[in-house]
């Protein structure tokens, strides 16, 4: 019943992550009726974004394109961090959480995905040689493992530290246990589990 | 953290329909990293859809610009309806639900909103002028009212059906009940009052 150019618009809008059939003809729908502008708007943003928006070279984080067409993000420019220290995520979402939190004063690194041999990604597919590079290049010391606690996250932690032992860097893995405020009435075994096995000593001086 | 121009998108993608902060800025990242060629064709196709695309400007569904530049829909070019009967529907989505039904042989109507005292949407935002010349033009026999059975739904119905008394056309509403295949142990009392109500003879002839 839809005109062709509108079906094709919410096939499009059906391959934006976790939107399915429905969504995507509710989104092309919005855009011929209220959202109007709304379409002219992201239309030219969308164009656009190629040029200006980029991966960062280094990090893999979200950069701007300079003059010279070349991404370096923000955190990568900032002379400030302590570049002995590199956090290892899986998606440039992960890095926006960690640096939210502020704990983290060295570098990032994106690895765009976690080894899932489900679905097909092996060691081929993670970024090692400029991984090793970047270690290598910025004399890293320390790199803190923050890929999720999930199967594949401890899978890709576990392939890093193997892969890692040849350079002399420190590998360390994020702590996993029960969240700040949550309940162990609720915790699941496994977090539970890795609380009890992750314990550290208190400190009772000052 | 993220570059403005990213920022930007996000916030775009924020007024799309049920779309919060943290799914748009989940979209936005997308664009910038497996979705490159995604934003290029959707942003192509977005610029360019209101060139495309607009509502029929007789009925208010989805039609495709003609050479002349005038949107009228499949609906209102079909010369096989019957044209006597007029289904009017809040939006485009119940133009289709009802059509794909195969259950409605005349034409349609989009309001395009429902009274809503709630959300300040009164009567003089319904497009009564635009209803009144349809029905005159068409020589509409019977109007269907088909908005949804919610509060700002029967009370657009009861508006509607006050309001076209003066015209010698017979005003219907469609059934509520137990949807098919619905439990009545599940159904609310609402429905199940409406069913009850709504209830008709069995024909028992052949």
């Amino acid at each position: 019943m839809l005109p062709d150019r509108l079906r094709s618009l919410a096939h499009l809008l059906a391959r934006l992550p976790g939107v399915g059939e429905k969504t995507a003809q509710r989104y092309a729908l919005y855009f011929v009726g209220d959202g109007q502008q709304l379409a002219e708007d992201l239309g030219q943003v969308l164009s656009e974004l190629a040029q200006h928006i980029a991966q960062c070279e280094r990090c893999g984080n979200i950069a701007e394109l300079d003059a010279s067409g070349k991404a370096v993000c923000r955190i990568c420019l900032d002379q400030q961090r302590d570049t002995r220290l590199l956090c290892v995520v899986a998606r440039v979402q992960d890095l926006l959480a960690v640096e939210a939190s502020g704990a983290m004063r060295g570098r990032y690194f994106v690895l765009g995905r976690l080894l899932s041999p489900l679905d097909g990604i092996g060691p081929d597919e993670l970024p090692m040689d400029r991984l090793r590079d970047h270690i290598r290049e910025h004399a890293v010391a320390e790199v803190i493992v923050a890929t999720p606690p999930s199967v594949d996250g401890e899978a890709t932690a576990l392939y890093l530290a193997k892969e890692l032992t040849a350079l002399s860097v420190q590998v360390t893995r994020i702590a996993s246990g029960v969240p700040h405020g949550g309940d162990l009435e609720f915790a699941d075994r496994i977090t539970l589990g890795r609380a009890i096995a992750g314990r550290r000593g208190i400190d009772v001086r000052g």
